[in-house]
């Protein structure tokens, strides 16, 4: 999975907000309810069909996959979110009801139409995502008895089936929430993901459900929820393969009774930052064979668009990530992989760090001190700052390293 | 090493003139001698400075990366095919002459000049090449020994040495000839080729040099030089890291007595052609790590560059090569690839054939014999072609498997 355009400058400064709560996710904010079940889309005993229901009608809004292969439920998805209102996401792993054709899409608003039917509200209201396996019909009386059994199982208390019943391949389940102050008041934001996993003959899938008991009008959302998807899910990379059905989809319910407008949506877009950078380097570092993430940081760039090229080009850099991998300080590889990102670069004035460690300026290395930069890398998380004169763009990437593993999971799923 | 854009259809069909000779390369046509010999860049015993010296003034045409962190032989040779004649190509391997600065720009020239002087021509008629190691000045006492000794060695007999003197982490030597028939009379085409190769700190750089000892224009060369290039060597990738020092440079002596021009370069264009695809499938094949190559033809896109973008994703894609090293018809990777290439495309009209085997049409997969199309996928070559309903685009691209080996190639040469 998951490639994606990290749009460059973050025009707000994002910066902590409050503790970080990572053992509860959706469930945190007041007025909704989840369930994780198992339905049988997968082996048994593996959760595959997650149902997060809001009490009241919520502002919606959603970032979806830009692949031109999307599947069934992310045109249905994107309809829904059009409608700027919506009471549930349900969401199904171990299929993608992908490249299914027109049963593909009759299955995704049938799942809809389970969902609206029980809570009485439009199809279009119910948020649909599926992540699995390809281009196989969904077993829709599977679906459907998931579906049920999720209405009877919904609690508004942990939530870690929920997180569990949307993961794939991933080695862990990622949730994460906290509360912030805003002028108006206290509003709580959770949210769920899932991410890098491609076995089986299939895909990996990005997936992302918040939700926030704040009142927010769903165009408001979207604009926040657009800029804070492409500083983090958007700004990282496991192997540049895009998925047909990655979405990220946000319900803001408004149980607090905190109405957010204006000035006071600020504090609400730091928190939702938060919440979103934990889960996006989540992702990376549970990357199919990761060792360890890296974070590309390039500044001074021509433009917004030069810098988002050029860390985007260094964290896909099949060089560059096995180089990490080793532990490697491959500063030529870097400048190499600029050097190719397609934007103007004055190579000359570039200097480069890594772990903090100038390794690179005035065209040449510095006399760095080997051994003590190796030992540095030595680390769960390294740092690549790129440092250029050729204007004020900026920009940051988060990527996994190329191993062995990788390639074994990748290859060998049948054999 | 080795992405570069494969500049989409070419409007030439090429097609086989003659049997290809591939054990002798730059020495075959008339007028031409060089030689490779071992100056101390390298580990004792490892040739590391080829030399290749027309007996008269040639016509010359080059291709250069496009990494705007070129090493400074590529500056250097610009220049000197922009100059439109030249007697010698000079090219060392095992330092890349890259990121060193002022002092680079400086050695590079230096090399052009002890040639020249040999030659008692001007500096700017000698094409001047490195490869290897980046960020570390060149030893140029050795270079200028080397340089001295490959004078005396030059023979227009066997080019083993001169060919071997190119390589870095090539696992074999890359040479091919072939005569072909022109209207005007029999022209001869020789060339060598270095590829992928990325250890010890440095980067892969692609070479090649052609000759022939057909009178050509200079303009004429580099136009049959350029397409060419475009439809062969800028269509191979093994992982998308353009290198800095990547060149491929033509010699035209004339000494056949036989001039091209107009409609008579067109078989020369054709013998061009099968030399270069033949090297160029070479370097895909002894790309790091590589157990298989693959061929993705894309036919039907909406234009040349939307078939180009596609072809270029599906190859470069990590899950295509992956899958493809473990024999796997991974169709839906294939056509998630194909999506999030970035041009349009309609998958519902896409029809997808692995080893010639139908997997996909009607936006779903077909009833194909699943086990039949595995065992046709454990084979060195194997072929991916996509065909579209959007328009009249074609291209393709050769690319290698990623395996467990390449990574380790790559990440563990220091430890």
């Amino acid at each position: 999975m998951v490639l994606r355009k990290c749009q460059g400058v973050q025009r707000v400064q994002y910066r902590p907000m409050a503790a970080l709560n990572t053992n509860l996710g959706v469930n945190f904010p007041r007025g909704f309810r989840s369930a994780g079940v198992y339905c049988g889309i997968k082996k048994p005993g593996l959760l595959d069909l997650a149902l997060i229901v809001s009490e009241t009608e919520s502002s919606v809004a959603g970032m979806f996959t830009t692949n031109r292969a999307c599947a069934a439920p992310v045109v249905w998805s994107k309809q829904a979110v059009a409608g700027r209102r919506a009471r549930a996401i349900v969401a199904n792993s171990g299929n993608a009801n992908c490249l299914t054709g027109e049963q593909g899409m009759r299955d995704a608003q049938r799942m809809a139409e389970l969902v609206a039917k029980r809570l009485e509200c439009p199809p279009t209201q119910v948020v649909v995502a599926s992540t699995g396996v390809i281009g196989v019909p969904l077993p829709m009386p599977a679906v459907e008895s998931g579906i049920a059994q999720a209405f009877e199982r919904l609690t508004d208390g942990d939530d870690r089936t929920t997180a569990d019943a949307i993961l794939t391949t991933d080695n862990a389940s990622k949730r994460a929430s906290l509360e912030i102050e805003t002028p108006a008041g206290a509003v709580r934001i959770g949210a769920i993901a899932k991410g890098a996993g491609m076995i089986a003959p299939n895909m990996a899938t990005m997936l992302a459900f918040i939700t926030t008991d704040a009142a927010i009008d769903p165009a408001d959302l979207q604009a926040c929820l657009a800029r804070v998807v492409n500083a983090t899910f958007n700004c990282i990379t496991v192997d540049g393969d895009t998925s047909t059905n990655d979405m990220v989809v946000a319900l803001a319910n408004g149980a607090s009774g905190v109405q957010l407008a204006g000035d006071a949506l600020q504090p609400f877009e730091q928190g939702l930052y938060q919440v979103c950078e934990y889960l996006a380097k989540r992702i990376v570092k549970d990357g199919e064979g990761a060792s360890r993430i890296f974070e590309v940081r390039v500044s001074g760039a021509a433009d917004a668009d030069a810098a988002r090229r050029i860390a985007r080009t260094i964290a896909e850099s099949q060089l560059v990530k096995t180089a990490v991998h080793g532990g490697d300080p491959n500063w030529g590889r870097i400048i190499a992989a600029a050097g190719r990102a397609g934007a103007p670069i004055d190579v000359s004035r570039a200097r480069l760090h890594l772990q903090n460690t100038l390794v690179f300026e005035n065209g040449r290395p510095t006399e760095y001190d080997e051994r003590a930069l190796v030992e540095a890398m030595q680390t769960d998380e390294v740092t690549i700052a790129l440092t250029l004169s050729d204007g004020d763009g900026e920009a940051h990437f988060w990527s996994s390293d190329l191993t062995a593993e990788y390639v074994k999971i990748n290859a060998h799923y049948r054999t």
